[in-house]
């Protein structure tokens, strides 16, 4: 018999949603050292995590994060509230000697990202494991990129070209939630969507960002005050209210090992709806993806005969591909939850194994670090930032 | 509270795993009018099925199916086995009042085919329902393409386009499974995979086929007996026996509709996975999908002027898009195993609501006469073949 | 000083376009033995003929093409006319010691086709060359196809799926033209398209096409007479007339080697504008083209570890690709009319040095021979017809 | 009869192969109101420039672009040279009374192409035309793009996401040609396929760049010496030279309707060949263009149900699209060559009709300017730096 390790989680929105399933289905598809169980659930209304507690499938709710910190049968604590509230409950939990996985961005200020990587290399020392949720390092096809990178199939990497593109709000009278708030949520693509490819792109070339020039803007800077935010005074006149996020950031950047890159995040591209993408290219090869085909990797082999080489279009789907083998047989491609179930497949493999959970807080703390140095970029006339700590 | 449908499972290889995840999670996602319950897996050794039920999540595990049948508390039984043991197995659970889903192909033989589907008019009178996976039809790109087929949108079809093609015996020193045996397996790629565009290209375009011109081959005629095949008599000489199915199965056909189709189903498409593939060409537009893009609806909109149309790529992840709602936001795609999660979602809905579940037997029998229309055509010099009862 | 062919065209509509643009620039881009010049051009109406010898660059324009083939300064001759009067120009041109060049297809009938075969081989004992003119052999990609089957890069061949897809006749008002009259056409989708995609079959894999089941049908029976069939009896009342050639021709065929082939020719496959695709599945890769993207060759290398291997784009732009690199660099595509020009080059050359151009007339005869078993084949029910000579 | 317009051409390298083509078929392929007629082609030396001119089709040959300027018979001047001898040759011919179509870069300085242009202006006034060969935007796709965007198709421009991607030195061994040397070719990738990518976001969009952002690097600073450098000093020690120009320029911008764009011209991305890739993005829709399948222009249109929407593949060969209904039928496309054919089709109209030629050497001024801002924000710390005159 297998131990089992409590698994408690905090906030139920979409996060929570992706979290739950991974929880409910990693140890039907993998070999696990330990059984997760779903313990419980916390959230601020009583009947609201009652409700969804039944629904996602956990055993009990709570109304107060500390105290689902504080059970003993929690072993593990699953952070998926919005990032201003990211420090003070990982903190806490891992001084409770709590495993924690937190969602990204790790959180809304440096400041803030500091304290938790400490706290993390502290609770450390203590055998307690603490990741940051960049799902998207868990897609198969990224994780591939990421060990062709690393096996050197590509070489020396001369560019990296990284985009996230969605298209939610490019309607100027789709209505002014919380999202497009500064104050709710610290910034905008930038902190939501950027976030992501900065860590997929240090993931899969296994570098750093050092230094970024950097342009954002505000296409449409007032939105009718959405149903959530009837209190605010309309700053707008009637009815209306300020975005004080960033719509759009686009960066360039360079990298530890000598190679260009740039960045697009944006919530403004009609017609892209999820479309998370890098392609890297190196002195041997390249390689390139895109979320809305997240079953696919392309690669081109650099060292073929030029008659014969080209973009070649690998269905990460084989039994020998990260993760894939636990699923379904080749062609049968996986979904975007699946990112989630190998997340927490590798972060129990970690706690139970004693190794440091990737990506790690320090990881977070990077990530954030190099969204800092963009918007003082931006409010720098795009002039070249160096990132902190690179 | 909502009443709870017991389940009871037969069989847990591939299928089995499919249809375990689509039970564990298919209630976290929909509003479901019955609490389905994970009761009862039956298999025939006592410590594998055991182990089977623990590792997917099934409560009890039974060595007999008739018992599993029997239980009080088993509602629904699932039945994942091969098909030679569909037909017994389906009519005694529909003549015990339970509600029956079956895997496809519904059965190995027309006559078997046949009793079921009689034995499910009868217990429809009844009120017990029973279904036949053909889990393609839950993609919701083709159940999106099903719909604007319906609604009039491509107009009067005049071509159908359907290919299966997979690659995992293209290696002639891929061994004897029982999947290339006659006795066992009932047909080659015909009934594995051809079954499954037959089913789709009827749905899609709410079409039959009308009779059928097929060519059959079996490329490898022996292989080395494989571990699970030692007992065999070697007819092949020492170590190797004889494929007795079909490796491919090309067949053209004449749609009700006056149209005209053709179908592929191969085992020998180097660098095809599972490309399961439909086409269909109409007066008004065009409809393409690709199942290694499992997400994505191609519509050619033939009323468009010349200069403006083409093949749109739809992304199928709308909340306005069949099933798709109830998961993620547009462009985060699903996998292969959500068509079985929606599959018993739709089951549980019609069981709920006295609705005539699709595919129906009646359905799963229609397909199987296609099949022998096949087969006996390509006994017969490839002449066109009539199909029973169109 | 290079010798000067002279060269003599018949018929300046569609391929007379194409034929003049390939030998206005076939000099300026490969080194030729013979210098090719654009001597006269043959047609009925004396204005036309010289309008269109003014405009397609001809030094001198005849009415008569008897007078045309009897020119000195002719030394070869292009024949761009409908197929019904293929047999009598060419025989006579090659009798006259003129070298030939024939639109396809090679004739209207097989008897025809024998008939011009047969002066193609006395010709060629005299030193009189002739080349019928399948002009998607010189597709780059297509060629280089044919470099990589012939290499062994795929192996033994399993399947071959070729399909010519075109969609200007799916409005029932298109009107009644000769190509949709037997009398004058011959056939309709069968012979106009369907004859290239057997061609390319054959080619590509340097198999024949043993036998063939086949469907035909004419899904829009009248249509409106058009402005240039006036003087037809409107079979099928006031302003209408009967369709009397195919719109779709499918069959399924068996190869030389053991493979197995399907082919589909259609003008009714809405949003499909000149489709025409063959992909190869062999025991050791695989090979994909479609024209709709000319200057790609997509291969799969089934000898690559399955975690590698995907079907790759090939750009056929490499200077070492066949014919490519007389032109641009590489990723400065081609375009349809290239083919023409490769076509010319290559049977300049083959004239210069005695060699037998390809595709021969026997090569034509061949394609007919396949093309009239289809047309059995589907009088007959389909049933399986073997192809003459094969 | 028409009047001819005799045309002199200046350079027989690669772009002079692209004009000679285009000169030879325009008059095949669109009705002029001129009659082009490929007079001279002058080079420095008499055998090379003979033997080009009888290849390319040219009647005669000069040794000094000054004499070919004089001839009676020269209308039109074809300037084809490197960029360094643009702006005397053009003034000359300008000044000569001669219409002039020059190749771009427009010059290597801003002040030339100050000159030019004001040579320009000034030569209008007495009927005498000048233009910038941007071939590009002779891309049917690419004109059609334009088109769409003036129509208001797609809305507000929120984004433009170009790239010109190569790889042809991705090989550090690959020679120091005198394109990797400031002293010859003044820039490197940014001058040479940037150059092409912003004219054609301006042409798309018709909007300008007011302001960049921008980093250049070069990956490989020394490398061997070509065999036609053998005269430098190899200051990289015995056999290398030094690389003076940059290997890839990446810089964002703001667009004049209030758009960020970003912009990547690199000669480092391995398997990209030829990838001259554009995408805007507006409020009402988007559009996207790849040169690597140069007859597609892909379509997303917002204004359709989100269940509807999605990238549209339009094949742009239809007799209604820009330039296409000369060619051939629909799906039947066109190479890179056409769009230098398109060019002087479209050179030819405006001398006759007395209209300004787009692009205009303004145009091509504009260009420069732009160039000059980026690599002055290059040199400042990627500070964003306002394009002058904008």
């Amino acid at each position: 018999m297998r131990p089992v390790a409590g698994v408690g989680m905090i906030g139920y929105a979409f996060m929570g949603r992706t979290h739950s399933q991974a929880w409910r289905s990693v140890d039907a598809f993998f070999d696990l050292p330990l059984e997760p169980a779903m313990v419980a659930l916390a959230g601020r209304s009583a009947e609201a995590t009652a409700q969804a507690a039944a629904k996602l499938g956990w055993a009990h709710a709570e109304t107060d994060w500390k105290r689902l910190i504080a059970r003993d049968d929690v072993r593990i604590v699953d952070i998926c509230t919005p990032g201003d509230s990211h420090a003070e409950i990982a903190i806490a939990a891992l001084e409770a000697g709590k495993h924690v996985i937190c969602e990204k961005p790790l959180a809304n200020t440096v400041a803030e990202a500091e304290a938790m990587a400490a706290a993390a290399r502290a609770a450390a020392g203590r055998g307690v494991r603490a990741m940051v949720a960049f799902n998207y390092r868990r897609v198969p096809a990224v994780a591939l990129a990421r060990q062709w990178v690393a096996e050197g199939r590509i070489g020396a990497v001369r560019h990296v070209r990284a985009q996230y593109l969605q298209d939610w709000i490019v309607d100027p009278e789709f209505p002014l939630v919380w999202r497009l708030r500064k104050d709710k949520a610290g910034s905008g693509a930038l902190g939501d969507i950027g976030a992501h490819i900065v860590d997929t792109a240090e993931f899969v070339t296994g570098e750093r960002l050092t230094g970024v020039s950097a342009l954002t803007e505000t296409f449409v800077k007032e939105r009718p005050l959405a149903e959530e935010s009837a209190g605010l005074s309309a700053a707008g006149g009637a009815g209306r209210g300020e975005v004080t996020v960033d719509d759009a950031a686009l960066f360039t950047a360079r990298l530890s090992g000598g190679g260009l890159a740039s960045f697009e995040a944006t919530r403004f591209a009609s017609g892209r709806k999820n479309a998370m993408r890098i392609e890297v290219n190196g002195e041997l090869g390249s390689l390139a993806f895109d979320f809305e085909s997240m079953n696919e990797l392309w690669f081109h082999d650099h060292t073929l005969a030029a008659e014969e080489a080209g973009f070649r279009r690998v269905l990460v789907t084989e039994s020998g591909h990260p993760y894939a083998g636990a699923w379904w047989p080749p062609g049968h491609g996986l979904g975007y939850e699946h990112t989630f179930t190998h997340q927490v497949k590798d972060f129990i493999e970690a706690i139970a194994t004693g190794a440091t959970p990737e990506p790690s807080f320090d990881d977070g703390l990077r990530v954030q670090r190099v969204l800092a140095a963009v918007e003082r970029s931006a409010a720098d006339d795009s002039r070249f930032t160096t990132v902190e700590g690179s």
